[in-house]
């Protein structure tokens, strides 16, 4: 647009390629910032500089963190014996937040997918298949989407684990809590009453 | 959220504090700044950083710039005697999208507002008097928002203009183009009627 300033625009050009902003929102976040440079402007660019040097891959589960190991893989409150794969840290974010998993996570990078070309040497699979043994690990938990990529990594990686000889689980599927049946696809009704349980 | 490294989490914080982003998107867009960190996360670090730096109000209509005089008080190809007053500087901006305003800009800085308690010496208007004179203005637009603190101001500012002896329009109200009757709200289409035209 004319006349604004070519740092303001190159500002409200990077912000509008962040997810969730379009280019007006991104306008509308760069004039709130700049109505607050001191308590939000500085102190934000302060934040993203400092975590934009910092964070790093977990060496062994390839969550983020700033260390060598991850918070989860150094804590010593994690329960050991089980992993639970999960396909990036959005998706270990949210199974935290549920906060029923109390063992460690390993975090794949992505799912198959032979429309990316993406096989499994592009995931951090080989990387799994070693901790199994080196973890003392008895149960595999996959928590991979419920989608076709997804759910063929799972069939990948339930094959890649046999000779491991560990028990590979997935998530259960059926009603979500607070689900309406009249809003739920067939598949899911489906599945569910496949998995149903004696009341 | 439990082990998360507290730098991401404030990051994720602040990020939560712009318009458009809740807790959710906050953390959608961190770790896609994450995964693109030497394309998006350290340039945009330092486009804020920059930016907080050196953006400052102009000294006569209070659009943002980084010199003492905006681009537009700057320019040499503005029209002169015309001055479009605007709430704040997204409705300048959203003016110079609309491309049909050539003269130059006074941003109130907000309206009148007796529920916030803002009066006439909370917003540029003393500067706006003055510069009707020293720039030997003919026209005052008033380019407000149609709300009630937007028309609440403008009836202000055309009393206070009064004894300068300037012309004092605001933008015509009616149909939007591409708008259909059934849509709009009954204060527009009696505004539209009111204001109509020989066709």
């Amino acid at each position: 647009m004319a006349d604004i300033p070519p740092q303001i625009e190159a500002l409200i050009d990077m912000m509008a390629r962040l997810p969730g902003l379009g280019p007006r929102s991104a306008r509308r976040a760069v004039l709130h910032l700049i109505g607050k440079r001191e308590v939000l402007m500085t102190p934000l660019a302060a934040a993203l500089a400092e975590v934009a040097r910092g964070v790093r891959n977990c060496a062994r589960c390839g969550n983020i963190g700033t260390d060598e190991l991850c918070p989860i893989c150094a804590s010593d409150k994690r329960a050991t014996g089980e992993i639970c794969v999960v396909e990036d840290v959005a998706d270990l974010w949210a199974m935290e937040r549920g906060g029923a998993f109390k063992g460690r996570y390993h975090v794949l990078g992505g799912t198959l997918s032979a429309l990316d070309a993406i096989g499994p040497e592009d995931l951090r699979i080989p990387q799994l298949v070693d901790r199994i043994g080196a973890e003392g690990i008895s149960e595999v938990i996959l928590a991979l989407n419920a989608t076709v990529d997804g759910q063929t990594t799972a069939h990948y990686l339930a094959e890649a684990l046999e000779p491991a000889g560990v028990q590979v689980t997935s998530l259960a599927q059926g009603v979500p809590i607070g689900g309406e049946l009249d809003y739920l696809d067939d598949g899911t009704i489906g599945a569910a009453l496949r998995a149903r349980k004696r009341f």
